[in-house]
């Protein structure tokens, strides 16, 4: 942390002292008494904004978490977090997904096309600063764009003033409060050890979000800058990193009932929202999202038993659905196990009691929560519209690509500062990084099978909710079949090169194109600016009352709240630690490899590389087996409170030693999203040792161990 | 047991010392010092020849096992045992399935129809008497022929020197030992009390063969008999039957680690069968009968679901061929978790050393392991052969039912004692019951669809295989399809007036009928006679080969083997006990009501009574809560060894008290049948506390629990 910007982040949040549940911002460390938990070293020495601390030694990767682990900039993060870095270094000539990778020298480092990390430099509370643009009697979508604005002039200073940093400002809690944050970005990235895909994504997605766990989900990377020490794009005269700090390694790893803490960045968490809003993600938005993505993976998986290029072309779409339905399938479990809605709005019942016993209170906030109910109401009854319109563009990477162009064609004709965040200079790269990438895999099959059956259900919406733009197209779904097939036929956005060509042209430019998809687009743009704005609308009236919904709560329970995750650097610590699923069934904390013994099997994702079993066999375990499990311990359960984006994250034991890499959450720990329970909310890490195990003994890359200081034998 | 018949059974097994395993011989007790296993009571107490002991209060009831639990009469036993007199006494109007049903008085009892129990009187060794009948170089067949003849002598000669008893002979060893049972049947059955189906069936068919478990599997009935104290059927004049010996109840339960003991009927094992055996099980007979009866499921199921008559008609052919499907799932599942068949093949190439090390060894058995692999060869080579016309027959009762009504009149022509088993005299009621059950449920669309399938299947097979009578309908799937329908639109078999009419008629008659089924059959009769002879002259063979194999192999590991379960009476013993089923997941060994509350939801099966969820939260528990769990525990888990006919065996403690009634075993257990594991064999109880519980509760019926000398307060 650069001493310049002394954090005095959230000084109005004094934190309650709720042990365990928490992803506490890094400012309120010192008032958790760490010690009497089980830390053993002073908690400025994982967080010092005067100094160097752990927290200099963690990074942002893409939307992961990684850490430094060698003074060269070594990175260790999940294998899934490399995936795409490995996947884009791949040919069919050289496998690294299937068969991974080990480089021996740094000479043999692959670049990790694409990936940044993200380096924390400072930060500060600029909340005051926002909140001035909002003026009393602003409408809803005047407040919500006043606040854009003034959110994208300090950024603008910011970034103006620390030339090569990037800015970022974080909403802490809705509405209420923001923490500017400032960045370095390292642009060089290389592959440095990434384990056969049969051990990084051992069991693929039957396990994802499953405990007991059997997955190597890690990889090693190396960040390197410009000779002069500063960010640079690759280039052979690059040097590796010398990050200010990098954690230690501690081979000998941790036990059940051990202390542990993360430091990563949890993206996002809905614990204060209310009850409105939880019954409407339970009753309407998650399940019907769900079903949509069941529906299309069954569609994919379809046309990919039967075509390679499907396959190849659909997997990573199949992934990223399958982990988000699965994901919402868990939750839905978790909040019907729970009562979670039931138990908010019996809470809110009471809220609304004690706001109705004080005067002051019921003019403040006596229609508080009914206006929160009204503004789901109105959610709740435009969501088919809205799901509609949102899964059309779903449907068809071709479609929302043309409909990129056409909002950046509008976009970019404004001044900077009034563009759409993706539309200004500080971000239009990344855009077209984006619709480049995605426009990889397009599938034409995939593409008019789903874009006819989101069209036909377009055209099912009552009269009061018809889209213009699909209005002369009728309601026969053979017609509407035929459209799409002539419409995919005959457009040219099928070639990536043409279609990024257009990427910031002016309005003109795409009519003169007369292409029959970018038209469709086009007629459908002012359909989606008016939901964007709707949304924007609605925002401003959530932001507002949400502002006031924490404070009547905090009032109530007389204590403040951790903030929502929102991707900024957070710490949470527990123990090692199993729970019970349900009556008379125990999961212990840790797996071994005998369980990923009991799981190979001749298929895959499955299939354990026979090295490894025999190395097992032999026990030739090194020094990195449990003397308690007399096995390679693979993967660890914990209470600690995570989220997507923890993924990577470090687990560190009580000296802040490095003991596994965090990746992913148990089913019943979904739910964690909304709300945090001891008996339930347990993430998953892949154990050092396994990680040391693996990386010396399958990957033979000893010089890794040596560089993080470990010996292997 | 009476004292006239002195068991001196199987004296030639010494019994070896393994601990745990085994479901022994009652006269073997004596041998396994079970009071150093942590028997409280003196072994002559549960089995003593000389006078009365707990196994007199054992019976066989149906397939399964029960109890005496008063000088009364009563009887537990599991609610799946009950369940078919459960559903013959229910009407739309008295839906004793759903509700369950409580007798307030000896009045109200309800008959089960169709139901006896079983007493054993008395046992002796017949192995000299039966094998004297074998005479050197007589054929395969001619053995099993002569065999079964020599059998049916032993037993009409017993059963005329006990006027009223029923004998039966067990072989004990293929080929090598068998024993005479004598056996008192009490006709008049009474159902006492059941638990509503949502207990008693809890979680149906998704909970079958799996721990952990939440159901409470148990029933009263009451024996009833004449005046004079014989067996009689129903009447008003009869008098609860008094048990010699009943078991006393110990409403405490057990409770992990604690000993206990099993008494009851086990079916079948096939622990020394031999490697080729059980390859052919694994690769061939189990897969393709579970894949068919999946695919029988599947449809019913669907036609189920679209009409009330099928469902009512199809659920209990539903239930048994889900039942066994998963039975062997869970057994081909096990089978590739332990490398069985390497094993064995492993052991049996060991074994073959050791036959070949000595001359003699290898003039007796030299050639005895290839023997065994050619018969199975033959077995192999014909599968596809034989499970055609088997299926054939499954698929349609009615074509079932024409074909006995063939072999009636083929059988019944014949003097009696060389009739097949089930047309003599004394087996011939039980076989009509049979067939006038089955036709109750006859769904004419399943039994045209199945039948049209296998009859299409049947015209695929090689010519060499071609079934005469099918020959003439020719391979066109129409054709076959239509001659279906149109034989089962008119036969007259569909009345099972009509049909049981015709049982035991002369060929002539059956012939007259000019009923197109009927005809079917008889062209198909001598295809099946041939079939089964085949199968006899294969029996014959294996009878002679696993006669040899028994001997050699003990002389090989120098020990004495417990014989598979045949259906007679057998002990085993063990311990409370929890397994891990898969790494780092523990199932520990008793269940609580908090997990069926867990479980409960609004569905078929899962609908708990609210009448015990509120008891349960009242915590009105009475003495029936575990001070250990703090609940009332309602399965419970052990790693005694059982099998199917245990269903509804008593579960004793160290004393000698009923602490459970066994009912099912872990689905890791299924493989049970062919080798026992300490880490996986475990079977399933519902806890003693929890039956008290549910009948004075939730039924009512605290009468009962003072009949048993339980108080319930």
């Amino acid at each position: 942390m650069k001493k310049a910007f002394l954090p005095f982040l959230l000084t109005l949040l004094l934190f309650p002292l709720r042990a365990d549940e928490g992803m506490w911002p890094l400012s309120e460390l010192h008032k958790l008494d760490l010690r009497s938990k089980g830390l053993q070293i002073d908690s400025q020495e994982i967080y010092n904004p005067q100094g160097v601390s752990l927290i200099d030694g963690i990074v942002q990767l893409g939307g992961c978490t990684g850490s430094f682990v060698s003074s060269e900039g070594l990175i260790v993060t999940n294998h899934h977090c490399a995936f795409g870095a490995v996947q884009a270094a791949s040919s069919q000539e050289k496998d690294y997904v299937s068969d991974g990778f080990t480089a021996t020298s740094r000479r043999e480092e692959i670049p990790a096309k694409g990936y940044t990390v993200r380096i924390t430099e400072s930060y500060r509370d600029v909340s005051a600063q926002v909140l001035k643009a909002v003026k009393t009697g602003m409408s809803p979508l005047a407040r919500t764009k006043a606040v854009e604005k003034r959110i994208k002039e300090i950024v603008a200073d910011a970034e103006k003033k620390n030339p090569g940093k990037r800015a970022e400002v974080a909403e802490m809690f809705s509405g209420k409060s923001y923490v500017l944050f400032l960045y370095t970005y390292l642009k060089d990235l290389r592959l440095v050890y990434v384990p056969p895909r049969s051990i990084g994504e051992f069991a693929g997605e039957d396990d994802n979000w499953v405990w007991p766990r059997h997955t190597g989900d890690f990889s090693f990377l190396r960040a390197y800058v410009a000779p002069n020490g500063e960010a640079a794009e690759f280039s052979d005269k690059n040097i590796p990193y010398k990050p200010r700090k990098f954690l230690k390694v501690n081979p000998k790893g941790v036990e059940e009932g051990d202390f542990t803490f993360i430091l990563g960045y949890p993206g996002r968490t809905y614990r204060h929202m209310g009850a409105a809003y939880l019954s409407y993600e339970e009753e309407v938005r998650m399940p019907t999202s769900a079903q949509l993505s069941e529906s299309w993976i069954a569609q994919m998986e379809e046309m990919s038993s039967k075509n390679p290029e499907a396959a190849l072309k659909l997997s990573s779409r199949i992934k990223g659905l399958a982990n988000g339905s699965k994901n919402y399938r868990g939750k839905l479990a978790g909040l019907q196990r729970l009562g979670l809605v039931k138990k908010w709005r019996e809470d809110e019942k009471r809220l609304q009691e004690f706001i109705l016993a004080s005067p002051e209170r019921k003019r403040l906030y006596g229609s508080l929560l009914q206006d929160l109910e009204n503004v789901y109401s109105e959610i709740r009854n435009q969501s088919d519209y809205t799901s509609t319109l949102d899964s059309l563009l779903r449907s068809s990477t071709l479609l929302s690509t043309a409909l990129s162009l056409q909002e950046a064609a509008a976009e970019r004709a404004k001044p900077d500062i009034e563009r759409d965040g993706p539309y200004m200079d500080r971000n239009f790269p990344r855009l077209r990084a984006g619709l480049e990438l995605s426009l990889k895999n397009v599938y034409l099959p995939a593409e008019e099978t789903f874009l006819t059956e989101r069209l036909i259900k377009a055209a099912s919406l009552p009269s009061s909710q018809t889209i213009p733009a699909l209005a002369p197209l009728g309601k026969d779904p053979d017609a509407l079949k035929a459209f799409v097939s002539k419409v995919i036929r005959e457009t040219r956005l099928k070639d990536p090169v043409f279609a990024l060509k257009l990427l910031g042209q002016p309005p003109e430019l795409l009519t003169k194109q007369r292409d029959p998809l970018l038209q469709l687009a086009g007629a459908l743009y002012p359909t989606y600016k008016k939901l964007k704005e709707t949304r924007q609308k609605q925002n401003g009236e959530l932001d507002t009352l949400y502002a006031k919904f924490i404070d009547v709560r905090m009032e109530w329970m007389k204590r403040d709240f951790v903030p929502d995750a929102n991707s900024t650097l957070r710490f949470t610590y527990g123990r090692i630690r199993g729970y019970s699923p349900r009556n008379a069934v125990t999961y212990e904390p840790l797996t071994t490899f005998a369980g990923v013994v009991e799981k190979t099997a001749e298929k895959p994702f499955y299939n354990t590389p026979a090295k490894a079993v025999e190395l097992w066999k032999a026990k030739d375990f090194g020094p990195f087996a449990s003397s308690k499990l007399k096995d390679i311990p693979v993967a660890m359960l914990y209470d600690m409170d995570t989220t997507g984006g923890n993924s990577g994250s470090p687990v560190l034991d009580a000296k802040g030693e490095l003991v596994g890499i965090n990746f992913d959450r148990a089913w019943e720990a979904t739910v964690n999203d909304y709300a945090w329970s001891s008996l339930y909310s347990r993430s998953i890490a892949v154990d050092i040792r396994y990680v040391l195990w693996v990386t010396s003994r399958v990957g033979g890359a000893n010089n890794l161990l040596e560089e993080m200081g470990v010996t292997g034998n």
